[in-house]
């Protein structure tokens, strides 16, 4: 059987190791040359796909693939593009196998949340029925972490430590202010949805570095006064008080926190920014004179303070994914199965898209403390292996040394063009 | 001549590395028991000292003392308290010496900025004229950067290096994201006067990883339209543009421009996030798609990703500072001298606090390039060599392992309280 390509591409939003897949990948493909010929990039996601923007990363060298493993970003672009279902866009996934045909492509590799599930499913599906040969396997990344079947989701346990991080340091800040200035610290982190980043801000206090910390979960209702209370009485006891908001939390009109604080100049509700709100709210009630900063893109980028554990994930599942595509399956995902806390062990198997596509896991609700501002003991057992170990990233004149690759385009070979 | 103890304090905003300084002093003095007895820290800075509420740090473990060198924050708390002029409050001096008296203080360390140095100044006037011997050495901390003499101030280069840091980070992510999605990232950064923290961020674009870079210095007034046409050329040439802004940016009218945004719930003026400013303005105006931060405490907290130059210098100052007062020197800061540019090389010396106190060294304008946007090559020599190296603090389970003092008060010797 004679070598076919691959096409390999990004989707949604980065994180600081999706690249580290990426390498995964293009490592793990190299390795079988007389089975994958060469590995094609999506420029800008799949929508290099659809208008036959492909990267050849044939020439890129081998430092240049191993150095994604410790480059944040998305080395080759990535795209808020949803494809639509298959009976009401049919021609965009026609158009996918068409410019799949037209470079012998043979196994579509796809690195992103749920939404690139669903997709890699769908072209898998038509694939078969339109009798083109190709192995499509889901490369599973997300900070939301909220893919189900997989024990967590590369590129969420580099978050969840950069935040930990920070609230430990930004409180042990706020600690040694309290006297006579600033004693409310308040940090907003992503999270639409789910509350697994803003839990892994609890990860900050432990025995040995007892924080004072409040929790905003978007699993709970925001209720003001429960809330005032609960930072009142950690500056009575502690002088401080540190709060970890995220951005998706929404009070009992079920309207987003963030929304209600404050208008722009132009009088629209500004979208974005609970921090502040939140930090007024102290301000005005409890006359607490605060700080607060919002993560935003630092936290997802940050691959100076990204987890070992994750980085050795997020490579083992564009590693795995390769293989699997080589053993014939489709339609799959590389799921890490956790075998064991403590030490933490875990391992990869293959999770069929069926199963992945449209599932959104939650946060257990027992992952949440009694009073709704916590975490519990089960939240910190499931978080600390993810935040586990340090990979520093190679420094030049005291800043990283990421690579920016060549992306060199690949001659197109359609006449027709496409427009997304 | 028998052993006089020595008195420590912290003040102002903490940094990365006033604990390194501290650990310097306190390190050093214990080299010296027959010349040194006990170091006293103000609990809260120097208010601890008026208020005799002292912290014996003889209690405290050589290696609770060790790991001050990579703990962030201020060990013994610190504070915003400014003494007043000798002539307007006598009193709160004549106190000061009281409790160095009570205790046997012949060394006093107070490590801030530009307003201790002031105050060590009066502190070692008003003894000399009481006939209280005393050594009073000012340990100069500040992130701001604008002490005089010094070549840098500790604490600023490890800003520095996380403000670089995260913007060569947040660049890459979202060069990434630019084709279908968000295409302006926005940073806001501390220095309400300077610009030192906001060119920092310029360092993040090098000959090998160049990036869309638009800076907001605070020495140059805001003009919205001149802005908007630099933000819109960098998106048309690289597709995306970083804006880094300094949190202290006036328009024409001399108004902060945080101020000129929004107003909260109450129709007050929103204090702080200029960043949501500069974002709105881009998006009403060139419509583009943006994400924005607000680094705040985490930018002089981050000791994960502190320069080792900086903690090097900090722990330095902390050192001589003792080593002077036991030359007998007095009213004096341990100064910068950079010898060298590149191999970087730099040295210590006496600054007489008469120079150093009240005086607030700018930044250069030929720091500031012509457009008035980014950095020069003069800017570039300068602060290179400040966020040089790396290092790393020790961690546990994922986290680095900050350590907190027991900061056991010393009992108070005095009947008469001091109300602060």
């Amino acid at each position: 059987m004679a070598a076919r390509n691959a096409f390999y591409a990004q989707s949604g939003g980065v994180t600081a190791v999706i690249n580290a897949s990426a390498c995964g990948v293009l490592e793990t493909a190299r390795q079988y040359p007389d089975r994958i010929g060469t590995v094609y990039a999506g420029r800008n996601g799949i929508v290099g796909a659809l208008t036959e923007d492909l990267i050849d990363t044939g020439q890129e060298s081998a430092e240049a693939i191993a150095a994604l493993r410790h480059t944040p970003s998305g080395a080759f672009g990535s795209c808020r593009y949803k494809l639509k279902g298959l009976e009401e866009n049919r021609a965009q996934y026609e158009r996918l196998i068409e410019v799949f045909r037209a470079h012998d492509i043979g196994y579509f590799f796809y690195n992103g949340g749920g939404d690139s599930a669903d997709t890699c499913l769908k072209v898998s599906q038509l694939s078969e029925k339109l009798g083109y040969p190709l192995q499509a396997v889901h490369i599973p990344k997300t900070v939301d972490n909220d893919l189900p079947i997989t024990d967590c989701c590369p590129g969420f346990g580099s978050v969840a430590k950069y935040i930990a991080v920070s609230v430990r340091e930004a409180s042990f800040d706020v600690r040694s202010m309290a006297a006579t200035s600033t004693c409310i610290f308040v940090l907003e982190v992503m999270g639409r949805h789910a509350g697994w980043i803003a839990a892994a801000g609890g990860l900050a206090s432990d025995e040995r570095h007892e924080l004072a910390l409040v929790i905003l979960f978007p699993e709970q209702v925001f209720d003001p006064e429960r809330f005032l209370r609960a930072v009142d009485e950690k500056v009575r006891s502690h002088g401080y008080c540190s709060v970890v908001v995220s951005e998706g939390i929404r009070g009992a009109d079920g309207r987003f926190v963030a929304e209600s604080g404050s208008r722009d100049v132009f009088g629209h509700a500004r979208l974005g920014g609970v921090a502040p709100v939140i930090a007024d709210l102290i301000k005005e009630r409890l006359g607490y004179k605060y700080h607060w900063a919002v993560a935003d893109y630092l936290q997802r980028a940050a691959r100076h303070i990204a987890s070992r554990t994750d980085v050795e994930q997020a490579y083992a599942v564009g590693k795995a994914g390769v293989e699997m595509a080589l053993k014939g399956l489709s339609a799959v995902m590389p799921a890490i199965v956790r075998t064991s806390d403590s030490p933490y062990r875990w391992e990869i198997t293959a999770a069929s898209l069926a199963e992945v596509a449209n599932v959104e896991k939650k946060m257990p609700l027992e992952f949440i403390s009694a009073d709704g501002f916590g975490i519990t003991e089960a939240c910190r057992r499931y978080l600390r292996p993810l935040i586990e170990g340090e990979d520093y990233p190679p420094y030049a004149g005291g800043l990283p040394d990421y690579v920016t690759l060549c992306n060199v385009a690949v001659p197109k070979k359609l006449a027709a063009s496409f427009s997304v």
